[in-house]
């Protein structure tokens, strides 16, 4: 089961609209097949674990492992559940029941009743942790935030001229393009996109198809419609704004806009990571600037920090990482738990998570 | 000479206004003493493991390992390289020259005049860093200078309140008091002062002697004559000041007064830095202010910072650690080398050193 969790790894920040799984079929005391859930979520990781064995006959009467209940309804796919039943499985381990009201238990009900055995156990650590995420966005319709943070070591994100190139090295870039492969969307505000007209895919080398689609908040539209997120790349753009008659919107198929209302000066936040939960999006990378970090730490929506720090100084009068809060006594600060250190030649990575 | 090299390092922040110094004494292949700088620098390395050995004949033909050349002048303590001479040392190995004008090499004259044989080697790969700083105030007449930080994860050390307690937790504020045992001597602006009217004393149990000596910028005399830096303690405290009639001086004996020049609206640092090397201090130990990190930083006259990083966040409107620079491209930033990080519970120690 560990290994299938490892399947399930893998499968991290390519599967939207689908959660990440993973899954192993032993026989005999052999592992004969490993899956886990495909690109853009098709074929399941059960179905693409039992694809792997050629002879399905040598299916009769083994055992699969699978990190979630599998599936008994039919969307993108016919449902997993069927197959294990055709192919004549004796035994089915499964590391949690799936909470999605469609299929909650139903499998295992319809495994049972063809005599089928399933096993319901939590063997891996961290197949609560993947999963929990894909329940969170079901039944709270938030996704998982996960932060990127590039600062020197006093915390500033670029000089007070704005310039920003570099601050990390070319290794701690490497690991952010990394991040961005493992999430389903990004989230930037339009400053670092006015700024830098930057590209916001992933350039690691093998990984480029697993650029995460985008969303940006543009709350009167200012970004012109040359930009390279608009003209580069085929993946979905989402543009948040609130009202923008300035710029005339783009007619293209995989650019959308989207309304939403304000809360004080600022696009209304929750509104934003509600829209992009119901949209299936379950994993987001949130890249600045300092007021989209702020607002999200300030209203506690912030899962993950991944958070690269140089060992440069620019002091006082640079911007910021995270806006004003308001915080004023010590009380009051946003606490996170300190997860994991690294180092990434003279950068260091620290990654924090919820307190 | 490992060994005499980790007795140099016991010794570290307790030798003022001597270098920290180690000796071993072997004979027939076993050590038979080993002896580090004590308190006040008195008595020397060497003299201090000879005294260890009781039956003074045993020292006749052994063997002395130190990591500093042996004296040759009278200071507070006859020379070192007579005790050795009178003993009947059969060997010396020194890992350095002393540059100090008085010794450079005299007492490895005076040895080999009596057939003592002298061997200079560097064994051990930390002595030079140790004797560097000796050195570096000998002949620039520059104490090292170690930054301690306690900041947020974004880089405040307090609310825009001015709340810092505390930033950093109990484990964190523990190795500070060590960093004040380490060093002989620190240096504060008044803000700190004036804000928390703190005793900067080393609270660990046994090492309260070890409180550095003080050293505090109050350009026009701001800081009331009872608070706790003045009445607390009997160790010196030194206060550099430019212009100060409001207040009338203290006259007690460990309380001294130094007038130094300014440099723009600032007291000149460099001069103050001159001035406490030329008292003897060899290492310094600077916790803030901002405006103070700030001008050490900006002039390049820090050679390490300790900075205690608690996973909290405050955001912009904080105190900022590093006061402004003036850096307005990335060209500028001031860099450092990472050496070093650790964990404190939930707060991480990075420790930078020069670039």
């Amino acid at each position: 089961m560990q290994l299938a969790e490892r399947m399930a790894h893998r499968a991290i920040g390519s599967t939207y609209p689908n959660p990440p799984v993973g899954a192993i079929i032993v026989k005999d005391k052999t592992i004969i097949a490993r899956g886990w859930t495909q690109r853009n979520g098709s074929p399941h990781a059960e179905v693409h674990a039992i694809n792997q064995v050629r002879d399905k006959k040598a299916l009769e009467g083994a055992s699969i492992y699978t990190t979630l209940e599998p599936c008994s309804h039919v969307g993108k796919n016919p449902p997993c559940v069927d197959k294990i039943i055709k192919y004549k499985f004796a035994k089915v381990f499964i590391s949690e029941i799936d909470k999605n009201t469609l299929v909650k238990g139903k499998s295992i009900k319809k495994l049972r009743k063809r005599k089928i055995k399933v096993i319901v156990k939590n063997f891996g650590n961290q197949t609560k942790n993947i999963n929990k995420i894909f329940f969170n966005s079901l039944t709270n319709n938030l996704p998982h935030v996960t932060l990127k943070i590039a600062s020197t070591a006093d915390g500033k994100i670029a000089t007070k001229l704005k310039k920003s190139k570099w601050i990390t090295n070319s290794v701690s870039r490497q690991h952010g393009h990394m991040l961005r492969a493992q999430n389903d969307c990004m989230l930037v505000g339009n400053g670092t996109i006015l700024e830098d007209n930057p590209s916001l895919d992933c350039r690691l080398r093998g990984l480029e198809s697993l650029s995460p689609d985008l969303f940006i908040l543009d709350s009167s539209l200012k970004i012109p419609n040359n930009y390279k997120i608009f003209t580069k790349f085929s993946r979905n753009v989402f543009v948040f704004y609130s009202d923008g008659k300035k710029l005339s919107k783009l007619n293209k198929k995989n650019i959308k806009y989207i309304k939403v209302s304000k809360k004080g000066s600022e696009l209304n936040i929750k509104e934003i990571l509600n829209k992009i939960s119901k949209l299936g999006y379950m994993r987001i990378l949130v890249e600045g600037g300092s007021h989209l970090s702020g607002s999200l730490i300030k209203n506690n929506y912030v899962n993950e920090i991944q958070w690269f720090r140089a060992s440069k100084i620019i002091g006082k009068g640079g911007v910021d990482a995270v806006s004003d809060m308001g915080i004023s006594n010590m009380k009051s600060t946003k606490n996170f738990v300190l997860l994991k250190s690294k180092n990434y030649a003279n950068d260091i990575l620290n990654v924090y998570g919820k307190d």
